[in-house]
């Protein structure tokens, strides 16, 4: 094989109670690459479409590019060279798990392209490699959703313990992205490091009711349990109409709302493709009501991880 | 029917990682209670066997009576008069779900005496109630697991909402009950009312991996997630030779071993019984290293909670 393209997802972190330990895919968006194999060694990052001239095109300094770079040299094949093209179909910058997208669709890609010698679940570190580039650090609530599809826990990083959660067969995700700017690392510096115990215990009946209610599975008790006693009111404040954009999401239908990775796009699950579509609407509404514009998709949660696309 | 003798299981609360929010029924030991239909009105406790006589006789001061009094004002039953005698077949004060067990006992066997006008989980408000007399505050945690059986998760209280999760089939606790006194005032009070928001997302992900781990099930996942970084540390000093009896527990195979309830009884789940057995001999042999006696139990997870004995 010469050439192949890749699909991977776009990614919910956080999920409301689940701060840093929990994602989940989500079928559309994602970013698409292809590799092209040359003569000579080395990763070459040829061609970006879709970001705006915003992302760098350096081997070293690109997500995708780095993620690929380091696999090779995991796997001791530095001869190896290829030409990598990247399609941003997704925003930058939004919560959607961006940079991860790019890396496990890199990963992913190189691993096929040299007739898979790893498995998929120990491409993990070279995704997380690329996290660390773009975030400072190497976390893996988006990398791992994207590269495993559906919802996904991480119990710990030390050592790194990924958990993969039954998700209910049907249902729905609608993202909504507000046009608007939210620095990742403004959204951690205005969390507090402390914590009250009644709200950690709190969180925490809240995190066992979420997977409870995904791996039972039980509607009701998903919604219940999609409740963010921590996180969520201090950042709401950096989403203008953040709360009339949830409410309106639950007054439509939604199981429940909150904001997606640190912002500004927003995340809401629905059990059917109509109710997620009516929440899409109505919070694209609460945001223009301020003048905000948006872009919205709705799409099932994403279970397979990357894909193939015919080139 | 005029006579009915009930037995409820004893429980572990708090579960390692789930403070507050978990708890779950072991098979023994628990307490008996017996209820005799009489002539005249009211709820009278006319003997309690086991307790060193340090439980009060008074209706409305024991947690039983309260249960039954409180359960028979609700259905508008005030005409019933029921003497109770109950079998303490567990050590009060020891972590163990003691007053938890008497009071859902009570209200079990009073609802079966009246031919089950009310479903099980209904009947819990009324243990509840006894609670409150014993601590000083409804909690849910024992009362739920000793009612419904099996591993349970109380999401939040206000609403109440108790999610019952799916426990495998083989299971087994060892419970180590030394032979000291811990007041449950003392074991709350020396909580920090701040918890940093690191050990807040360690203790939800290791909360989310017990619950995904119990549920599939997937025994090493359990074990990976028995893990208390915010009570246990803390609590850990109110009982002599706890780290000792720890080590000693997972060195001869357990899952996992924490503080029962708020101590000073431990517990540790097993795969088997015979584990299950060798684990409380070593954690009894840590405690007797340094002059403490202990009573231990080994029994399966008690799945059904409270069981009709024969008379």
């Amino acid at each position: 094989m010469d050439s192949i393209s890749i699909f991977a997802p776009a990614t919910v972190a956080n999920v409301a109670c689940g701060f840093d330990i929990f994602g989940f895919a989500v079928a559309n968006p994602g970013d698409q690459i292809i590799l092209n194999r040359r003569d000579e060694p080395g990763v070459s990052i040829t061609d970006i479409i879709g970001d705006d001239g915003r992302l760098p095109r350096e081997t070293a300094r690109n997500t995708a590019g780095i993620a690929i770079q380091t696999y090779l040299q995991h796997i001791g094949r530095t001869d190896v060279g290829v030409d990598v093209v990247l399609h941003k179909q997704m925003p930058l910058g939004s919560g959607l798990g961006s940079s991860a997208a790019s890396a496990v669709a890199g990963v992913y890609a190189i691993n096929e392209l040299m007739g898979r010698p790893l498995p998929v679940m120990s491409l993990l570190p070279f995704a997380m490699e690329g996290e660390r580039l773009a975030c400072g650090s190497a976390h893996a609530d988006n990398v791992a959703p994207s590269l495993l599809g559906g919802f996904v826990v991480i119990r710990s990083y030390n050592p790194l313990d990924v958990i993969r959660i039954e998700t209910p067969a049907v249902l729905f995700c609608t993202i909504v992205h507000p046009d608007i700017e939210v620095n990742t690392k403004d959204a951690r510096f205005i969390l507090k490091n402390e914590v009250s115990l009644k709200n950690t215990i709190t969180q925490m009946g809240n995190v066992a009711g979420l997977i409870a209610g995904l791996m039972t599975p039980d509607y009701s008790l998903i919604s219940r349990s999609l409740v963010d006693v921590i996180i969520e009111p201090v950042r709401a404040i950096l989403i203008p109409e953040f709360n009339e954009a949830k409410q309106a999401a639950l007054d439509n239908g939604a199981l429940g709302c909150s904001i997606s990775g640190s912002g500004p796009s927003m995340f809401a699950l629905s059990r059917d493709a109509q109710t997620a579509e009516r929440v899409g609407a109505a919070m694209q509404q609460a945001f223009l009501s301020v003048g905000v514009t948006s872009e919205a998709y709705v799409s099932e949660i994403n279970r397979q991880g990357p894909r193939v696309v015919e080139l």
